[in-house]
């Protein structure tokens, strides 16, 4: 059968060069028929010849441009019929029928189906209450069945449990209770699949420490499910506001030879270990090595010693000094043995990186950037209400700036005291340092020199160098780090429960 | 100096928890005053104390919450004067001047500054024709000068040539030439970086080959510029898509002890060899071991052995089985020695995972992510239309679905007929596979059956299997190769040209 995959792969990427002579369109036409084409699913022959492209790239206008999709059956099952792929919905989620002002009132009466899992389940005598959560908000929707709803059998069984999914057809109708608006008044109720009774998220409430070691479990909690919405909102925001500012997301690599901070503790990514993922046996006399007993680096996959990156911020610059303002938004690695609660080995970075700026363009542009992703106003829910009221806004943002220059880094423009750099840190309440931002050194003379006091070699900083070299721009930016920004708008005390799957020392599980 | 850096950042953390207990702010009156801030500069004493921020918390209702900013002085500087910090604005580009419906001519006789890169330079026996670009779209700006206008000195004397980066203050007027409706009349010129005449980017055409040598400046050539705002349109896109169908980004991790696909090719990711950035100089002997020779993982970083991600997917099924829809963005990694034009040792995927859905929600949701990202609409240029009408859309995608059970990965649901399973690819002309998917499977006895059957090691794999034990549902996800979209939508041959930094064998430098 394996033969049979490939040949139809092979079929349907070979008919493509004789259609596309003939698909020769010009953009409104396709911009106008694209969007409103059907699109079917087909049946194929086992060496596949889709009919149905074929024959619309014959006959021009493409009304019925479509995306075909093909069964990998037995020959004897091919055929040509054409039906359609079933419309792509939005799915209909908790956050939907009670996340309007109405709290639900507007949808009282209308008959919906609502998918999810049990987070409590209370059988009274003439009554049974579900309270089902789908992950789109804090709030659980109540369904409220008896005896007679299709199905209730399950419950009768026992089959329905915490951690339980299921499925519910019912009637919207107010709530008879003081905690929601509106409940689910139920019809039919499915079991999806049924939850273990050793499942480890029960009512009673879990330390955060134990919840690490069920990371896999524990966005199911209100606290993780609501960091994660949050974490998702951030993002969302971030990008928006680069965006609308017209910046450009740029991806910074992540495996580098560059040692963006001249001294960062770095992973080292290598395939000369010989270690199979089945087994740790890796023998250190198998590792390639030259005659003096060196590790034989011309062996490893980049030819050269390859780390994780520290920061997207030197290339970054490369595309700043090409397209004006630009933005990454991407993992960065340290391999500093700090087991405490503000540091991850692995965490995501924003750095902005702005064309013909200087630093006071930077801390307006790290102002602005910060009051527009704790504006992102409209998809708060009370949960990020109360953590940002209580827990993250009790005290004010400062940034300090122009900060001597032996402490900072290379790349950091000198002030004209030729003893501080344009460089600013910001500052909030718990979290300490958020943003930390610099103009950068622009001027070719400068940076060599900097380089040569530093002791670090000029020539691996070639390509950096070249931007002073060709058409240098006054530029700044600065560097974020997200899971800081998760923790200042949440409120959580340790940074390893603002990202889903936390890596630090001894721990990269799951 | 040093000390004075780190006193005054541990002083401005200290006043925080003050601070706080005054700032029990409710949601209103923060949302309602926070986004009218004044944002305001201040001088510090050595030790600063902010005082703003202590008597806006001691008096509210906080109409002056600020953000604030001190200056890392010596002592003698210190003072407590308050000044504004300037409003981030969104810098006038040319795309802002020309990217409209009347291409420029509803800005005629208004005044505005330019700041980019000189394309090229036409001196005449009258007038100069300065192109400027500033990367915000394909097109340039044309300046026209004479000899009056300030700074033309700097034009005569040779200053000005391509590839310096330049300012210009000038009038929009209708321009005479065919090219463009409007051009910049300059008054005042100002060179802000020359450019070296070992410029590598001259007007003559650079091949692909030669300028991926250059990745630091190839974003200044059409072609590159081009590439990277058609990426960043698509990655916005994505978000959008998935945002507005209430998907919520998941970061799976980047280094990770689990390898989904049970057999990629892995980097492993390593503390262990003893290396600095700054020489190349490893000895084997220095690898920890333990007495049979085996290298010791219990002294590396995560106690383990670690690797870079070729997947999120797993990760991201377990936050699909909370949050009911997830996508995921970031980069992965294959230590496939390929040298092929279709691969990367590193790139970035999109992995959406929908809850409560069979492969058919998969299918359509592979779809309308497509439809939906080439529709970017408003954002295309004539650049892109070019592409995505020339080059791109030269045929039709085909989605295969349900192929052999053996040849695909042990995660996918066996179909009803017990050979196939309910997987689907998204072939595109000229790229082949775009999108690969599947339903999942979700019944934990045939997943525990298949494991076996591979002979992998189930009890690595014990939190996937607990997703199955506690409320499992059926679920479907795909994943797309970010630079293969990015190819689809450009027409770029060469994957290589697709990412702005690529990494392949050999080859990470940048």
């Amino acid at each position: 059968m394996g033969a049979i995959g490939v040949a139809a792969a092979a079929a349907a990427i070979s008919i493509a060069p004789k259609v596309a002579k003939h698909l020769r369109l010009n953009l409104n036409s396709f911009l106008t028929t694209f969007p409103k084409t059907t699109i079917t699913t087909t049946t194929m022959p086992l060496f596949p010849r889709c009919r149905h492209c074929l024959s619309s790239s014959l006959s021009p206008p493409f009304s019925t441009r479509s995306f075909c999709t093909a069964t990998l059956q037995s020959s004897d099952a091919a055929a040509t019929a054409h039906t359609k792929v079933g419309e792509f919905r939005r799915k209909l989620k908790v956050a939907d029928v009670k996340g309007g002002p109405d709290q639900g009132l507007d949808k009282l009466g209308q008959s919906l189906v609502i998918t999810g899992w049990v987070r409590t389940l209370r059988v009274q005598s003439s009554v049974t209450f579900v309270e089902i959560n789908d992950g789109s908000c804090l709030s659980n929707m109540q369904c409220v069945m008896d005896s007679g709803a299709e199905g209730y059998d399950q419950v009768e069984s026992g089959s329905i449990t915490t951690g339980a999914s299921i499925w519910v057809q019912g009637v919207v109708v107010e709530s008879q209770g003081s905690k929601q608006k509106v409940e689910l008044k139920v019809n039919k109720i499915v079991l999806v699949g049924k939850s273990d009774p050793s499942f480890p998220i029960q009512k009673k409430r879990a330390s955060r420490e134990f919840l690490r070691t069920k990371a896999h479990l524990r966005p199911r909690t209100n606290t993780f499910g609501a960091v994660a919405r949050v974490r998702n909102a951030l993002a969302y925001a971030t990008h928006k506001f680069f965006q609308e500012n017209g910046f450009i997301w740029v991806a910074s690599p992540i495996i580098t030879a560059s040692d963006c901070e001249g001294a960062g503790e770095q992973f080292c990514v290598t395939t000369l270990i010989p270690n199979s993922h089945e087994t740790a046996d890796s023998p250190v006399d198998a590792i390639p090595k030259v005659n003096n007993g060196l590790i034989d680096w011309s062996q490893d996959f980049f030819g050269k010693p390859a780390f994780l990156t520290v920061s997207g911020q030197l290339n970054a610059e490369t595309y700043a000094t090409a397209l004006s303002d630009v933005y990454t938004f991407g993992p960065t690695f340290r391999a500093e043995n700090s087991n405490t609660s503000r540091h991850l080995a692995e965490f995501w970075m924003i750095e902005p990186e702005l064309a013909f700026a200087d630093l006071n363009d930077d801390m307006a542009c790290a102002t602005a950037y910060l009051q527009s992703v704790v504006k992102w106003g409209c998809d708060l829910q009370s949960e990020h209400e109360r953590y940002i009221t209580e827990e993250a806004f009790g005290g004010c943002p400062v940034i300090i700036r122009d900060y001597p220059k032996d402490i900072k880094a290379f790349y950091m423009r000198q002030n004209d005291d030729g003893r501080t750099v344009a460089a600013m840190d910001m500052l909030v309440p718990k979290i300490g340092e958020l943003i930390g931002g610099s103009q950068r050194e622009e001027r070719l003379e400068y940076l060599e020199a900097r380089l040569d006091d530093l002791k670090l070699n000029k020539d691996a900083y070639w390509w950096y160098l070249d931007l002073r070299r060709y058409g240098s721009v006054p530029h700044a930016g600065f560097g974020l780090g997200f899971e800081r920004l998760v923790q200042f708008a949440t409120g959580m005390d340790n940074i390893r429960d603002a990202i889903p799957f936390p890596r630090t020392p001894a721990s990269a599980e799951f």
